[in-house]
């Protein structure tokens, strides 16, 4: 099944992915890890949550961190281009029969929450705090000194379903993975805001969320990151990496947050405005498509991912398999 | 005067700076210091003309080098969002007293010669022939590495007219510098591709175009570039930096090519993709507005531009001014 | 067993490590690989032999390919510190009962052969062709950029021995791993230079050569060969890392030459010409030893190594195992 | 005047360069700047001293900042090969008629005070309290994460005799600057570690202390101090760079502290053991032995110096001048 030609012109125009908002267990572990080590600076905070923003960031948080008695993800989040963008998601998503609803949520605008194909917690927004450049404080700068919140990675139990959703409101795949043997997709990544993802999709029980990715500008970054955590404690929250990925040329790092949660720390894509830009296609039995070079994905990595809170997710029905490290 | 609120929904959709056409008196040498020193990809050339493009890109050019008795600049290139733009570009121009022309050029589709609000030449195309990736040709990298081109700077004779009329089309300011007494502009960034400038505009004899950016994505890269051009009979060629700029917080480097073209080799700004992004406004007498740090800029560096075939540059009306190197 | 004192006024002044003498099947093959790819300059070359340096180094080789039916390793070579030196030290090894021979090496002056406590062959020299700087030839440096020839690491079946053998020829212990249960030495490195090593030795089938290592700057450096070998065919080449060793806080990547001899591209370790540096001591059951963090090394890297020519190698009688990758 | 031959049995075996003791009038002050700023590491302090280390030394301190009514230098200090050399050095010295004297160092063995050729203080000794290593303590690391001390630079009135007399205590020049047309030495570099220096001279108004180097390995340390500095209010405290040397190649940052003593950080030099090595010339009127590229240095990096204490510096006798900045 091929990819289907991209929708220039969607319902409603999506900016960017905005944020995600995990259900953590112990704050503070969480804060050690997401503050003092991978360098996110705090924006709020009280006894029951905190919001987080990257440092080039002038939104108010990229990622939020709330108290729960169990790891899960709430939602994903979107801006959307304006105001009137809302008011045409809603349309959109009840027309397609998705329940929809208007809800509160601290620093933002009106909200919409809504479910993607899989039944996967979206939400999309246009308005929220603006806070002052600190890009230039570089005495704040520490940890991994992310720069901003790059993608979300979802396992999906039918990426050609996924596809389809994405793609009707405007994500546009840059680089798919072919099962050749099926025809069917093995994972694809899709943009909105001009570099190679804001969101991915991989085959597998889901919806679940694989890992949310931050930007930063080079390998070293990435490098100072495995000295810091190697040497505090964190060394077997390293789950795999640094490598670079044949797909996107990203150069990566996976590590896991202190519930699991896993977070790439990525760098080395590249710009994709074009609307004519060919999408690139891997075969799912390329080993370079996943390492271009680097050790092999642990089966971790294949097979764990966060939960979304209340959501049980379902087997993929395509049987396929990458090549995992033994 | 303060700066307009962005134009959301402009008359027609730009996507991009696209390319830029120098005129070279000597080919051999400006491929020399292009492709040999710099590490643009030659995708065609003849007697008369010399194509290029950056180690990301899939168009088929960024710079097009053509021998010519002196040195100039054709035009400055967009890419258009798809070929309905195109129309409604040239009816939007023709609508505001702009001469129109389709004219022809190798490897593009239809493509619009206009002017800008000075009568600076601006062309406008959706299609170019797509080429193979080579990012991941890890054996094709050299010089400077160039990833992709970056931005245009153009003197202008009046700012406020250059941000008047780009905004209109869709430009959009991320950073300006305001001459305090005066209240005019005295620079001004400005983007459609979602970073901090396609093309920015500083006071000055103009039109003129400043410079040509290409980015490339670490601090090394450059510093490799100086030690390439130092020992390689280029260091008179090298003008300016490296530094970091206050405005957009890129660290730079320009260097001229064998005309005196300028280049700037660029890295470390941030994503504007945000429609309510706040314009980033520096007052004229910051001195770290133009330098966070490094040695100042020298007075070539503020006086020098290229001028446009056939194009006699006006003086600018607003004399204020900022620090030169002594 | 301690390490033993340092012997700080040895019998004779070897000032470091000088270069090796690889035999290689297929010369164009093995130029390919070292001058291509990694980036050493040929200094002389016949049709039997190839002479390469790296680029900050005066000496005339630092690596010797010379065409062989087998790969072998021929010698590992030590510069001194003037000619008494050699005097000196061939009456040492004459009266340790180490059979001796004056050789000729080309482009070197007079050359001690000789062997070590398990009968490795070593040589000795003080004069080789000098030659002009090409540190600052900024355009000659391709490849991983190799800065100079850092450290030789061999399979030694008694460290306890090597080190007791090498320390009284001067050899100063950097850091160690003890097997806690035995109290033997798993592995030493030690060094005359000034840095962590010119020459360590693991546990193992020996005498064999396990690697020669060069010097690079940055860890970029290394990340730019993974990027290369990995998209010019020489992915299978890379055998382990980039990661980082605990012991000598290396920043590491360990590749094959095309006959299977073993090179490491290193850098960040440190300075160590104090007398009294007390050597750094490590469980041979911390995993961190080996790999600070990064993938953990495979069977390959344990297990194999380049033979010196006609020279059978022993098993070694500790049984204690470090960790392998599954 | 030709450099001398290298003198490679001295009187005495120095090993290196071991620390400066500064003279502060603001000892809060100055932690700022090399504690929060630079990064270096309090080893002990009090109300009248403190006490630094560097990352990857092992030896109590490289710095000693002392309250002082008047900034000023009170020795350069050495550390030689063993507890003999010491009582070696105390009679060369004395033979030689300089003042020598035993002095109590807080956290080092017999320390030997003397003076050079021009009255300079100099100290030796052998015993320094030794501290457990850091260099992986990752979480330490900030501002420059400097790894250790590189070397001294200062103004001599005499650099030919300040040749004459390190040389004969073992310092061997590594390059060199000379004025063609006096055949005078403008200035030296010289080590005994196995770098490009451990002290060098520089002709000019002396004796007085030009700079302190501290070796980081990238350029990207260097530019993230500049990044540092320029944002938290000490961009008026650099001074120069960042630059490459033609002169050891370094790649350079000059920054003042708050007393205005200089400090140099540093990377990219070479490896320079072997006695053998030769010296590399440069002629004065090179403007690329100060800088292969960048800025040209300021007038006060020139002219301006630490007094060591109590010492009246004189002028230099050769007028010859470099390039100075307009
Ligand atoms: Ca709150
Ligand atoms: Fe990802
Ligand atoms: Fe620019
Ligand atoms: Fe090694
Ligand atoms: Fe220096």
């Amino acid at each position: 099944m091929p990819i289907p030609a991209p929708n220039l012109y969607p319902p409603f125009n999506i900016i960017r992915l905005s944020h995600v908002d995990y259900g953590v267990r112990d704050l503070a572990a969480s804060k050690a890890f997401y503050v003092d080590t991978l360098g996110l600076q705090i924006t709020d905070e009280d006894d029951t949550a905190v919001y987080l923003r990257a440092m080039e960031e002038r939104g108010h948080h990229c990622v939020v961190l709330h108290k729960s008695d169990a790891p899960h993800v709430k939602a994903l989040s979107f801006k959307v281009f304006d105001e009137d963008q809302l008011d045409k998601a809603h349309d959109w998503f009840m027309a397609q029969g998705h329940a929809v609803t208007w809800v509160e949520r601290s620093f933002q605008g009106r909200t919409l929450a809504t479910t993607d194909c899989f039944g996967m917690p979206i939400e999309f927004f246009f308005r929220m705090d603006r806070l002052a450049p600190i890009h230039q404080k570089y005495a704040l700068y520490k940890g991994v000194k992310p720069l901003r919140i790059d993608h979300f990675n979802c396992f999906a139990p039918d990426v050609d379903k996924a596809v389809g959703f994405y793609n009707e409101i405007g994500f546009r795949v840059t680089e798919y993975t072919e099962d050749e043997e099926s025809k069917r997709l093995w994972a694809a990544w899709t943009h909105r805001k001009g570099g190679v993802h804001d969101i991915a999709f991989t085959n597998g029980t889901g919806p679940r969320l694989h890992h949310t990715a931050f930007w930063v500008p080079t390998p070293l970054n990435i490098i100072d990151l495995c000295d810091l955590m190697s040497t505090t404690g964190y060394l077997a929250n390293i789950e795999r990496g640094p490598g670079r990925h044949g797909i996107s040329n990203a150069f990566f790092l996976y590590v896991r947050d202190p519930d699991g949660h896993r977070i790439e720390i990525y760098c080395s894509d590249y710009q994709t405005v074009d609307p004519d830009l060919e999408a690139i296609k891997w075969d799912l039995k390329d080993p370079q498509r996943q390492t271009l070079w680097g050790a092999p994905a642990p089966r971790s990595w294949f097979e764990e991912g966060s939960l979304f809170e209340g959501l049980e997710p379902v087997a993929s029905t395509l049987g396929a398999s990458p090549i995992i490290a033994p």
